[in-house]
């Protein structure tokens, strides 16, 4: 997919190149490359390429799509006079303006986690009566355990019974990763693609999952097998809704934020180690503690850079065509390892463990120095992350990385850091290296983890 | 989706554009429409918008996703000496030589409709055998009371059970649209995207399932109404399966082959006026007729017109994004019909029974001659289709009509013929048309048609 290569070995064949151009409402194909853009209403991106032979023809189609979503930053979002969840994915001015206009109210589902409908509930509910919206809520346990094609089709009956039109009234998700993946994958199913917005409550999913295009359910116990790519209209990020989230969680998201970090961007992880177990006693709700000289407080400043840095690699790759992903950074061994353990250890924390470990196949491999190591671990204990796991064994990351080679065209593509804030994609890493790493790596972090890893 | 609105009206907001391109592995962010393409690995479609304001930070993320697909003819796909059914989706010359060189066998998922396995069971099992391919054959009751996401489950089991490598081995599904649209929605879900092959056994399917992107299945009473916009990785197009299509099965096909000739093509339409009768007669099997003069038999020709301008109106179109769409032409008020009275109408007499009607509303409209309905309703009935039924009420159009209202952004976007071969769109028929037409349609064609109507 994204590229075309037309064969040229048969020699009998004869090939043209069609464009599409619009007329009077009916689409034509119009021989070649460029066709003149003012003599027809419409000319589109599309091209149909034919190719004749004696044994017949064959016609490939080559066409792009354009997703457009948008990240906005918005504090009260349950804030009556805060119009973002209801009205802030709307790009067209003249939509704004038309429903600005009507009396008619809006009309919304609303699909929410039953932990945050237990603290949420009743502000969410105020909010949707004071905007007089139309609305249902639906809260339901998305825990990793309930992460299955049964829910998002309990989702999608309950939706289907609201009866919403699809153009113009985006299913709203409001929680943590779970709940924004499940609803994403039933709003993409309805009707082919429903609109959907994500409203994230925690840490984790605010950084990580809020931003992609992924969605996803378990399956045949592996995490999000079935799944689309389909990213959601908008994305509202509100910092106030961590305040609540218990410390464990906030940690398990400073795990992908340190990701973010030590493949990226040294910064933020200079960012971490300073400020790092202050933004878990405050709950990144902090002003106070300025970082530098951009006027941003760190809960601000960490939360962007962590965003924007998922966002570069996201973008470009959205479908994630490219294989060779940074991102994957701490993703190779731990979705065994946390499937395996379930529900010992949360996402963030098998995260966690994966680099912890790989960060010993980086200094075996002589990639990072001791001293850039024992920084890394340092910081990820002062986020008060496990970095080692007995159910993690040597058998466990084998088979993970042979069966990464399966589903990565046959290379382990493994992200390692190489210095701070820094990473790159290896394919060789030999058997001795990941045996040393290990060994070494249950040697130093066995002891101090083992009260990390249970609840 | 597809156009990007940056709201102009806030004062207070900075707003930049961002390029992305990629060093070392990294995507960074640059500044501005244009960088220097020369200096960078890779410099991606995708764009950034950033927007700063006092309220925070909103990011919008464009970016485009190309899909190719290739629909190619070929006789004799279960020919052992034809390796289009395992190889013909491979576009990559590389890729392809790999293969040939290597002497490991390949690898096939293949979900086959029940009562084509039936038939050419022993034939494809054969081919397999013959190719060294080592499968699974998935064989199942793929009918359109089954169409649900229960049997995308199933056949979801079995793909993983299977263990196939979701970047090389395409999930084959060779049967009618039923078929052909579950597995690709399964397909479509399976690690969030594995390429999948269509093989159309059904008239129908050959010219309509087979060439778009849409995959789907019935939900809450309704068709299609969960799926996916995912086209197949390849369509391989083999006139010899419609030889053991049932005559009925037949007529079912022409209803969609006539739907394009209504709206685009007055050649069609003719072909199908003069030849269509034949055509069922022999089951698109007949390479007599030559028509005109371009060396085509009639059945070639007749499947070549209604792909390619089934594909022009598709390619600009994939995702459905445009509403004003000819190919809708049926498709207003038989999905309602198809499923009040399933099964006793298979989808394409459902389609016909609405064209008839709506050559009606046309006529009435002044939009076709009297003697154009005529000769539309004549090709109908030679087509042995049924062109009227007593289900289809006043009140099951209206209702249908205002349905489509609702999931049309507010217009009815209605296709009707205007002139042979040529259709528009219509937005404001009045009821008074629709009844006058309606009344019309019954009295002339209620009495010819009561027999066509079961089966």
């Amino acid at each position: 997919m994204g590229k075309v290569h037309i064969e040229e070995n048969v020699t009998t064949e004869k090939k043209t190149e069609y464009s599409l151009v619009r007329v009077k409402g009916t689409w034509t194909r119009k021989l070649g490359k460029k066709v003149n853009k003012d003599k027809f209403d419409c000319v589109s991106a599309a091209k149909i390429y034919e190719s004749v032979s004696e044994k017949g023809t064959s016609w490939t189609v080559v066409t792009p799509i354009v997703f457009t979503y948008k990240v906005t930053e918005s504090l009260g979002l349950l804030d009556p006079s805060n119009d973002t969840l209801l009205l802030g994915h709307i790009t067209d001015s003249q939509q704004m303006e038309d429903i600005k206009k009507t009396n008619k109210p809006l009309k919304r589902f609303v699909v929410v986690d039953q932990e945050v409908y237990k603290i949420y509930g009743p502000k969410l509910t105020e909010y949707l009566e004071a905007r007089n919206v139309q609305y249902k809520i639906l809260a339901l346990p998305t825990t990793e355990e309930n992460k299955s094609m049964e829910m998002a089709m309990e989702i999608l009956e309950e939706v289907n019974n609201f009866s919403l039109d699809r153009r113009t009234e985006p299913i709203i998700a409001i929680g943590g990763g779970v709940c924004l993946d499940i609803v994403g994958l039933a709003a993409s199913l309805y009707r082919r693609r429903t609109p959907y917005i994500r409203v994230p409550t925690t840490l984790l999913s605010y950084i990580d999952a809020s931003v992609g295009a992924k969605t996803g359910v378990n399956f045949a116990n592996c995490k999000n097998k079935l799944g689309a790519y389909i990213p959601p209209t908008a994305v509202f990020l509100d910092l106030s809704f961590i305040q609540t989230v218990p410390r464990r969680h906030i940690s398990n998201g400073l795990a992908e934020m340190l990701k973010m970090a030590l493949v990226k961007h040294r910064e933020l992880f200079e960012l971490l180690e300073k400020h790092g177990r202050s933004l878990l006693d405050t709950r990144f709700q902090g002003d106070n503690s300025v970082y530098r000289c951009n006027h941003l407080d760190a809960p601000s400043q960490a939360t962007r850079i962590a965003i924007t840095t998922m966002l570069e690699e996201l973008a470009p790759n959205l479908w994630e065509d490219d294989l060779n992903r940074l991102v994957d950074f701490g993703h190779l061994i731990s979705p065994a390892l946390e499937m395996k353990v379930l529900p010992s250890l949360l996402h963030g924390e098998a995260v966690n463990i994966d680099m912890a470990y790989m960060v010993y196949v980086s200094q075996e491999s002589g990639l990072l120095s001791e001293e850039e190591k024992q920084r890394i671990i340092s910081c990820m204990v002062s986020l008060e992350l496990p970095v080692w796991h007995q159910e993690c064994t040597m058998e466990l990351i084998q088979k993970s990385l042979q069966d990464r080679l399966k589903h990565s065209g046959g290379l382990v593509r493994m992200p390692l850091p190489v210095g701070l804030g820094q990473a790159d994609i290896f394919n060789n890493t030999s058997y001795e290296i990941l045996l040393k790493a290990y060994e070494k790596w249950c040697d130093e972090l066995s002891m101090s983890s083992q009260s990390n890893c249970d609840p």
